[in-house]
């Protein structure tokens, strides 16, 4: 399939979802042929979490000045240079704390996703 | 459209490219399109590239587990506790330094890219 430019669509495969959200902690689901892919990740303290932010429409994705933090009084400016969730690509990128891991939930802290959200790669980060 | 798990497949368009890579520094190109997206981006030092792993094929997204760093001596991990490319979602992640902006090009330091690789998001980084 092509798209614009001519370059190849990009499909993307949830392999898990945001499936607790509290203050204190929140919870990855990871689907479980994708199991495999968490192997040792119990081993490591920090990770990075990509999330897909599904509440962002596809008339949003096509926004792309905004005020910064929504605030009207501030000028509007491209939203790659601001942490708005509206972008061509509405892809959530939250470094995370591992607390435990049972079978395929990942117990995790400062989580900055929506319950449901499609998670879609899981990387190690540096401390 | 459904894919597995009956979650909505998610498509990424490409919102630029890898256009040149220097040792000494990098470009990517924004297409015309995107380009008022990166309004305000030269007040910015620091950037997270997030980049399609165009070489990785179909086949190597369902490889879950992967020698660490190639190095058969060491035991297979899942994919999401390695650096490893090879990943359902083989989504590169990359902090750089912004050198330069000049229209729809950013010059840029550390990028580890390939050339031509679709670039789909740009997000502030801190220093």
């Amino acid at each position: 399939m092509r798209g614009r430019n001519n370059l190849e669509v990009i499909e993307l495969c949830p392999v898990g979802r945001v499936s607790k959200t509290n203050l204190s902690f929140q919870e990855i689901e990871i689907f479980e042929e994708f199991l495999p892919a968490l192997d040792s990740i119990e081993n490591f303290e920090y990770l990075w979490i990509l999330f897909w932010l599904h509440r962002v429409s596809q008339s949003k994705r096509r926004v792309l000045k905004v005020h910064p933090r929504g605030d009207i009084g501030r000028p509007k400016r491209g939203v790659f240079s601001t942490h708005s969730p509206v972008r061509p690509n509405p892809i959530g990128l939250t470094r995370v704390k591992l607390l435990e891991r049972e079978d395929n939930i990942l117990r995790v802290k400062e989580l900055d996703a929506l319950i449901d959200s499609p998670v879609i790669d899981i990387k190690l980060a540096h401390e």
